[in-house]
């Protein structure tokens, strides 16, 4: 296998990508824009020499199909769109590593592997021009919220149904693409970490557990200004006094959850003068779990809290969602799977969450029995021109991510 | 001495110039504007029938002398001007009050009272113009810093000079105003509290202390920005988490210090985002006591606890000084003599000291011996056209200051 193998022709092939795609910014491949359209034809160029059938799903989404003895197939997922001055892994490492193992099994096999084998490019996984992410990947599992996505307008007052249109998508038509996972039996996605666990583990590859659920809200504090010379201690009520308890009391609640996260991001204060006590004071809170219950509980724990710190100060609270999504957690037999052919590949390996959504959650959704395998980010940055992978890491995960494949094939095949 | 002094007068006066200098929004009588121009001219009208000499000092402070046997004087001082949308009360009840001071002591003393009595309505006491409070007094005083005030500059664009000379005012000789103090011999100044004090104690008026000192500095907590969804809470540099941890700790520090306040006003993230741990977190801190040492000793334990926080956050810190002044405590004599004064009125009174500033504390550092008293405000509110004092409470501060007034003369004669 190792041999049919060449992941340092995928390193070649992203540089490749690179400099076909970015400019001194970093990465431009903004979903339905000429760079996108050029990214993508690049693509195709990679596998023109295989026997796949290539075709765009009613999304948009690119599908390229070896077929296999049996109609089931194996999905590997990734996208080549990046955020505007994005970097040069995320997103397209997924799919040029796809490239690789349809080369190997294609190799392997003379040209007829034992389940079918797909590799699939979703359309618009960043969401960067309309704001609103995972298109291809939520259009196709049903879950695209067309009459939000209908209203979507760009910076340019471009509505989506329009832009869709000048590449060729209906929009109304979008949700037919579901019929691509008629005989889907498993998915799986290759993903830089975008945070710092594995760095700081200094581990090159984890198996991904799932991705977080989120519940995401604006607490407002509601006190009286009053003049910070004349007004005893005593008498305040000062809304920032409570809202900064909530600050420690995130992380208690964070690590009593398990594996939770929770983020105050921001915090504004009315008036806002360094001669009034605060008289109203917003904070806004995001908090992530894998587990739909604990989730539910870091929630609940930090609206009581506030009540708590609210009643303390003589202040009123009031809470607003701004966002919520479910955990997807992913497949226990393709975790064990994973993680096998991570510790073949580099002896040891570590399961984690994913923070940030994935097509991978779409997927899931769906039904389809789902895996990502992450490689070890550096600095923990992405969307950004400054997001590296170590190139050993690299060809690390592209051998792993391959061994996955093959595993995959196998369960797909025995069940 | 009773019959001869007339409080009820005062509030039908007050009454008379809100209607004649006020609007919808409150009053008007901002410094160096035609209707400030128009309420000196009702306070000189007030004081016609009297035999006091009036004239404009070289920082246009107005000064009513009723000369005495004694060259030595007693100086009564309020401010007639307002901030846009002022209060009915805010200074033009000092000087309003000292207008009916005058005149019982006249009708008393037959025009020769033991010692000389001065009214002095301060120039620009508020600084809503030009950003800059307590100019007439700061002036006189030998304070106010030139280079500074030379450099200020209204939202029209006019420098502070320019605007003086409009009213008939030398920038570069205001400070030959400091002439006037020569005889001073006690100064008195009556105002509303602008504070909730008296109101819990439910008390009508209090001797004041003296001002505040007052140490203002906005503290910087340098963290990381880091994803919300995939940055474990051990890992975080957390900006909003060190600052927030201030809050409940100047509580504490102000709770030590004995009667100082402390207030954190405004809270600023960066980059202030749903998705992001708080890279920089900025806070105000505006702390004030009535004594020096102490002053110094809460700024330290600020100061300490900041980086206390920043090391356990894993955070750095770092401070700016955005003012300083020192405490301006009142003359031990004459604040026995206001807490005498109020007993005699009303049976009980309360020592306070003044956050707020005021043009007293400007004569206080000049080295006259100085006190005010208080009067209970309502909503512990001014600067606003709700500010308001029972009308039952306005007479009786007539009436104690009265006293005071009275009780300052046979002290200076006496000294």
């Amino acid at each position: 296998m190792s041999t049919l193998l060449n992941p340092k022709r995928t390193v070649a092939e992203l540089k490749e990508l690179r400099a076909l795609t970015s400019d001194d910014n970093g990465a431009q491949r903004v979903a339905f824009t000429p760079t996108w359209l050029k990214a993508r034809e690049f693509l195709r160029s990679r596998l023109a020499a295989l026997p796949v059938e290539i075709h765009d799903d009613a999304a948009g989404n690119t599908w390229f199909t070896l077929r296999g003895e049996s109609e089931k197939a194996l999905l590997i997922g990734g996208h080549i769109d990046s955020v505007p001055n994005g970097g040069w892994l995320d997103g397209c490492l997924n799919v040029l590593a796809g490239v690789e193992i349809l080369r190997r099994i294609n190799a392997q096999y003379y040209g007829m592997p034992p389940v079918t084998v797909r590799l699939v490019d979703w359309a618009d996984e960043e969401g960067a021009r309309f704001g609103k992410s995972l298109f291809g990947a939520s259009a196709c599992s049903g879950n695209l919220d067309m009459n939000e996505a209908r209203g979507l307008v760009d910076k340019q007052g471009i509505k989506l149904p329009d832009a869709l249109k000048n590449v060729g998508i209906d929009f109304e038509r979008v949700k037919d693409s579901g019929a691509e996972l008629k005989n889907a039996a498993a998915y799986i996605e290759l993903h830089i970490e975008q945070g710092p666990v594995l760095l700081d583990l200094d581990l090159p590859l984890g198996a991904v557990l799932g991705t977080f659920g989120v519940e995401r809200h604006a607490i407002t504090f509601h006190g009286q200004a009053a003049h910070s010379g004349s007004t005893p201690m005593n008498r305040r009520k000062d809304a920032f006094r409570a809202a900064a308890k909530m600050s420690s009391e995130i992380y208690k609640i964070a690590e009593r959850s398990g594996n939770g996260v929770c983020t105050i991001g921001s915090c504004t204060t009315k008036p806002g003068i360094v001669t009034s006590v605060v008289e109203e004071c917003r904070i806004t809170l995001d908090q992530r779990h894998l587990d739909g219950a604990a989730l539910a509980k870091m929630f609940r724990e930090a609206k009581a809290a506030s009540e708590k710190f609210a009643k303390e100060g003589n202040v009123k609270v009031s809470w607003e969602r701004l966002w919520q999504i479910d955990p997807r957690p992913f497949n226990d037999d393709l975790i064990a799977l994973c993680d096998e052919a991570i510790r073949e590949t580099c002896g040891q390996s570590h399961r984690l969450p994913s923070g940030p959504l994935h097509d991978a959650a779409e997927v899931a959704r769906a039904g389809v029995p789902t895996v990502m395998m992450f490689v070890q980010s550096l600095h923990g940055i992405s969307h950004n021109k400054i997001e590296d992978t170590k190139e050993d890491h690299l060809e690390l995960c592209v051998t792993a991510f391959d061994k996955l494949a093959e595993k995959a094939m196998r369960w797909i095949s025995h069940r």
